[in-house]
């Protein structure tokens, strides 16, 4: 149980935290900050937040827990204007996507502090952005990944997971190196791929009538292409170097494909093939992720 | 009206196709031929087919009609098979997903009766092949590709259109080497991508973790990865060129965002993404493929 959370960023995720924290009876007052003064007042117009702080800084004050709900690009700006209020008791945890360059950042910007703050990537989203799509059931059935590193207070490591476990999710501990290649195959780099296939279309004189002729296939393998784009630019850069090991490894593959095609080598693609499809067809989502 | 319709292949394809046209009181009589003869005593179990043909050659013998619904590798096999008995005014089409080279295999094949062929690619599909899996309804509400050459007849182009059009289809023509070009676009190229993306996962000692953590996106990017292996190293050798130039421009277009990841070039990346995805956002499947 804690006494205050110091919300920064009051937006689609930052906001569905607080109000599963409130909900589950975790806090007891929720301190939120916004960018935008507009999402602020919002936000306490729908208890999401209790008061509004009028800076980053401010919203840490008194807090004993702190939930940094930016875009990834604006972590280490926000540790930075936190630090001088942070507490060696806090707990600090954020929600972003990548975590070798968060835990970068917070090495640089909390120094001797860092052991307060555990990385954490809820596995968790929609479509839509906004503390009016906060969602108290966000989380629930969800996948956490936590990624403390040496100097991460073991009290905070243990606190983030009973945390996450209230709120309904199953916790999976790791290597922020290792969170960062996972997420660079299974999501950044298929990301990357539509964006490009869609490019490579409609860079083509016939491509307009290339998608009119498009089936239920494509629709589902491409329905990533359509993320917001800001948050994808963010994301890419800020993992870039496994992303770009990632997306060496897939190319290195379909030019493997490429080669049995181009030379007729029907049973070494068949084999290839059936390993692929073997391997999809017997993959499902854990259950927390369905 | 037909008299007869010969049907070489019973399986799920063909044996829509033939309940279709005996729903919709286009056809008297179904003859019909498979490879394998319980395929062939299926068919005619449940009613798919009125007559068994103990060959390809004699599913012909006495149609007007026939339909050739077997893999695309075979299909040139069965052009030889059937030659004798092909008169000039039958119309013949196939349901393969590439057109050049089923176009290719009718002109050596067929030569001076080339003109009986109507290259037809109803695009339908389902997860379940065979015979028990036939449809009645696969058709109803789909496109299907035509794509008659210089030497197509054009009475048997007006029979193809008018009885898909009368099957609930939506009737398009174009050039054999313009469907495949698309076809390699948004169908052929979108499998080899999936195909070999799972095989670069597995591929890596860590890969069956990254698989465990992943979620919605990887699962719809990579629903098609599961497809039937056999038909698609068919699909992949008989449509090669058109798709290895579409992988060529896909690498091109990936390679692009590469290189403005790897130099942090943020600006140029958002504006490749954003064009990406606001040509998704604004994709829409023709209400035939619903």
């Amino acid at each position: 149980m804690f006494q205050q959370l110091g919300l920064i960023g009051c937006g689609m995720m930052g906001g569905s935290f607080a109000l599963a924290l409130k909900r589950a009876g975790l806090v007891k007052r929720v301190v939120g900050y916004s960018k935008s003064p507009s999402t602020t007042d919002r936000a306490r117009q729908m208890g999401v937040i209790d008061v509004e702080a009028p800076s980053a800084l401010l919203a840490v004050s008194g807090a004993d827990i702190v939930l940094i709900a930016v875009p990834v690009a604006a972590t280490e700006a926000t540790f930075k204007s936190i630090k001088h209020l942070v507490t060696t008791n806090m707990l600090i945890m954020d929600v972003g996507s990548t975590k070798r360059d968060v835990v970068d950042a917070s090495r640089r910007a909390l120094r001797e502090q860092v052991g307060c703050f555990v990385p954490a990537h809820p596995i968790a989203g929609k479509e839509l952005s906004g503390v009016e799509n906060a969602d108290v059931d966000l989380y629930v059935g969800r996948q956490v990944v936590l990624t403390p590193i040496d100097r991460t207070g073991a009290v905070q490591v243990q606190q983030a997971v009973d945390l996450w476990s209230a709120l309904g999710c199953r916790v999976v501990k790791m290597a922020p190196e290792a969170h960062d290649a996972a997420f660079a195959a299974i999501s950044h780099l298929p990301h990357l791929i539509t964006f490009a296939l869609m490019n490579a279309i409609t860079g083509q004189s016939a491509g307009k009538d290339f998608l009119s002729l498009a089936g239920p296939g494509f629709r589902d393998f491409s329905r990533i292409a359509a993320s917001e784009p800001t948050m994808w630019r963010d994301i890419m850069l800020s993992n870039r170097e496994e992303l770009l090991l990632q997306s060496k490894q897939f190319q290195q593959a379909l030019q493997a494909l490429e080669l049995m095609i181009q030379n007729g080598n029907g049973d070494a693609l068949l084999e290839r093939i059936e390993h692929a499809s073997a391997t999809r067809a017997n993959w499902s989502m854990s259950k927390q992720q369905q």
